[in-house]
């Protein structure tokens, strides 16, 4: 080890911190923080990030990253090296000030977007949302190279290599297979009924089934953490405290799937390896890799019948009233039943990229400068009657249902399905390698894990996600392995002949 | 406002950002954080602690204070000034290595004291609180004026003005005084049975209670948060995030009285003034001043008939089965029952300062050398047995039952006597001014409450404790109030003649 990469090392320790601080300040906003303290906590993530940013931007980093690159490097370590002067130079170009402001924004933003929720007022929430969005895009307009679009800055930030290009493709190809299909169903297809997943399931109990599932998964509590939030997500301070939250409502598969989802992101986060996390190379490789984990756990694990089949009896045991009578079979028929409705995080497999969808070509109009922010609610309404032939009935069913953009993330949402077709993908070549069907039958959850981790968890950012998903399946990027997918599983489930 | 003021206001708001950060650390630690994550974690706190440190430290900090002097300054900002200076006197002493090494120590610390406890294993946790007891000590040494003993210095960080030479003579005030009194009531007192106290008190229930007698006494929920602790606890943000734990057990009252304590810390937190808060002078004025508003709240408040009288019918409300034949006299008398026991945080108003005599002692002899770290559980054992007359069953009813000396809170433990003296002349004083007795039946606790805001909670350190307890009582500090008032009380209650 060389002393240049020991001082990079403690510098980056430290910055490390405040990284976490932030972090730790984020998770408790949404899980437990008092709501009249969200104006002053929101100074201090302000100046928190203010002292991220001068650690980020210090001319003496940069020298150290420099003199770094003259020593010889372990694989980690050169990961470590190029992942923060990623991040380095894309923040030297933003002004300070601007950094601070925009932080102090995005953490008074999310109680402004939980309360226009609460109040079903998307007026409450239309100026911070303009206030975010300018922000994004003059970050972005700093980073655009010559004549690039500023959404396909954003784009990259997420899922690099990715443009609008890429992504009008990959959306045309779905929407030209799975709107058909879904019509299909609509019409011909066998239903499945799902009644019974709606009523009485106690709180305790479905926490109870949550923390089970979590860890039937392989999401380990000693090195994390399930609570309850508005709005479900996983964040990680490092690779031995990762956190989820998921939300209870009366539908039983809600939670149940929220956590099983939720438990892939953690799985992730738990899998990074020891030597790199706690740097910037210790992250999930993209959102979209990340999302294809938690996509993976939920829908091809999750919604699987071999994977209820070892464990369902104990599922009855816990709701014996609710689920006394009804069979094996017909509980996974139920979980998979095909039934478009606003709600993103509670819509069934096959729909789910087209919620995606509405958000895309939102978003790039909105970057674009074509779609006014105060126009949202309307078109929101409009293409989920044109793609899911469903109307929310108020804003809270429709535009501010997510809170990504009250968090600054615009430019993320095409990661979800981005990471279901990497999921896909990933299955597909996995089922070439193991009977996953019968390890599921048998509870052998850890063969599939320690796949999933010794292919991709543990690299973390050392590797990018185009090369861990050519590096597992031995292909490029491929999304009809998931339109294949999708159409073999739901012709199948829904007895279509096709 | 002069231009200085700007420049300090500036580097302090920093400052505080990052102490804030370690104040949610240490929450989250006790509160929830996963236990696998405790050794990463102290790793993240040590570095924090260094980022403050080196802030504290800077020279342009202390330029930037002196430059402050020349201005004219608010009474509020000469107190920022002055309490600012006082902390970095204290910090420039120290090396920084010795400073964040200790930080992350006293950051495992807490885990280790954690397990200790839960395998009743005094070994586990000794080695930890030699290295603690070897910083505290040293720390000490740093700022001693010359001849001044450790344990002085200590003593004099929690309680400005206070000194072994004044605690002899405080303890052995009550000891003259207290340890005769129990020994009377035992022999002679009439009973306070309390049986049904103990008992089967659903958790829910018991938090349920608590959320109500934190509200009733004045605790505001929209700038609070309550948890559950090992060992309860309360720490503040800022005026407008204020937190605090509990913890349940089998007995009802313990978990009552523990959240009427806290909520007293609470509300002196709530009630710091806006221009201080997130400030150097917006804290308490001392632990003894803090440790008197809750004692205050937990038992010149929560242990008198009064208080109980227009809410004891929502009590018996939420425990029908438990409390429906339990009369408000009754319930009263078993609240204040003498119960010589070997915890302190569930003792009686009574016993609760020969606790705390037990650590006084036992704090002199280890930091003057006098004892060993090894030897505290036995000389612990002996002290109750002599003081209360009982001896706890294993360390963790023992010496292991405090956190305070894992968080490095050597010198601490007095506050608690000497707050409940203050609460006691504070009461006094009150009593004068007001019909405490006739507020407290009308439920009017917000009297009480403003009162004890305006003479105390909105200065938060812009006056020290001394001059507090003079302006509001009319008196310098004097025990006899705290002793005459257990004596009046107890005899009462216990039918004794004297």
């Amino acid at each position: 080890m060389g002393k240049n990469w020991d001082g990079l090392k403690t510098r980056l320790e430290e910055i490390r911190a405040v990284e976490e601080a932030l972090i730790l300040f984020e998770w408790d906003n949404e899980t437990l923080a008092p709501a009249g303290a969200m104006g002053l906590t929101a100074e201090t993530v302000e100046k928190l990030s203010g002292i991220y940013f001068r650690m980020m931007t210090d001319p003496r980093l940069d020298e150290c990253l420099k003199a770094c690159r003259q020593e010889t490097l372990s694989v980690e370590q050169q990961a470590v090296v190029r992942e923060t002067e990623k991040k380095r130079e894309d923040l030297v170009k933003i002004p300070r000030e601007e950094y601070e402001a925009y932080s102090g924004l995005t953490a008074r933003a999310a109680s402004v977007w939980s309360k226009a929720r609460e109040e079903r007022n998307f007026d409450l929430f239309a100026p911070v949302l303009q206030e975010i969005l300018q922000y994004r895009k003059r970050f972005a307009s700093y980073k655009a190279k010559e004549g690039q679009a500023l959404y396909d800055v954003m784009l990259d930030e997420f899922e690099e290599g990715f443009s609008m290009e890429k992504l009008d493709r990959f959306f045309g190809l779905l929407k030209g297979e799975i709107v058909p299909l879904l019509r299909q169903i609509e019409e011909e297809g066998t239903p499945c009924p799902a009644d019974f997943l709606k009523g009485d399931y106690p709180e305790e109990k479905q926490e109870e089934l949550g923390r089970f599932l979590a860890e039937y998964v392989g999401f380990d509590f000693r090195r994390g953490v399930m609570a309850v939030s508005a709005h479900p997500f996983t964040t990680a301070l490092h690779n031995h405290d990762v956190r989820f939250t998921t939300h209870y409502d009366s539908f039983l598969d809600h939670s149940a799937f929220s956590v099983i989802h939720e438990s892939g992101h953690g799985i992730y986060e738990q899998g990074i390896g020891d030597s790199i996390t706690r740097t910037p190379a210790g992250e999930g490789a993209s959102m979209g890799m990340h999302e294809s984990q938690s996509r993976f756990f939920e829908n091809m694990i999750g919604r699987s019948l071999a994977f209820w089949e070892p464990i369902y009896p104990k599922v009855q045991s816990l709701f014996p009233e609710q689920l006394g009578n009804v069979g094996l079979e017909e509980f996974y028929r139920a979980v998979n039943r095909v039934e478009p409705g606003p709600i993103r995080i509670d819509a069934d497999e096959l729909t789910y990229s087209l919620h995606i969808m509405v958000r895309y070509e939102l978003e790039k109009g909105l970057v674009a400068g074509e779609i006014r922010v105060e126009d949202l609610p309307g078109l929101w309404e409009e293409k989920y009657e044109e793609y899911l032939g469903v109307r929310p009935e108020n804003v809270s069913q429709g535009v501010l249902q997510d809170i990504h953009w009250s968090q600054g993330s615009i430019g993320y949402f095409p990661s979800y399905a981005l990471g279901s077709a990497f999921a896909a993908q990933i299955f597909a070549r996995m089922e070439e390698e193991m009977d996953v069907e019968g390890l599921l039958k048998n509870g052998r959850l850890d063969v599939i894990r320690e796949y999933l981790r010794e292919h991709i968890h543990r690299f973390g950012k050392m590797k990018t996600s185009r090369e861990l998903l050519k590096e597992t399946t031995g292909k490029e990027f491929d999304p009809s392995f998931y339109v294949n997918y999708l159409k073999r599983k739901f012709s199948r489930l829904c007895g279509l002949n096709r």
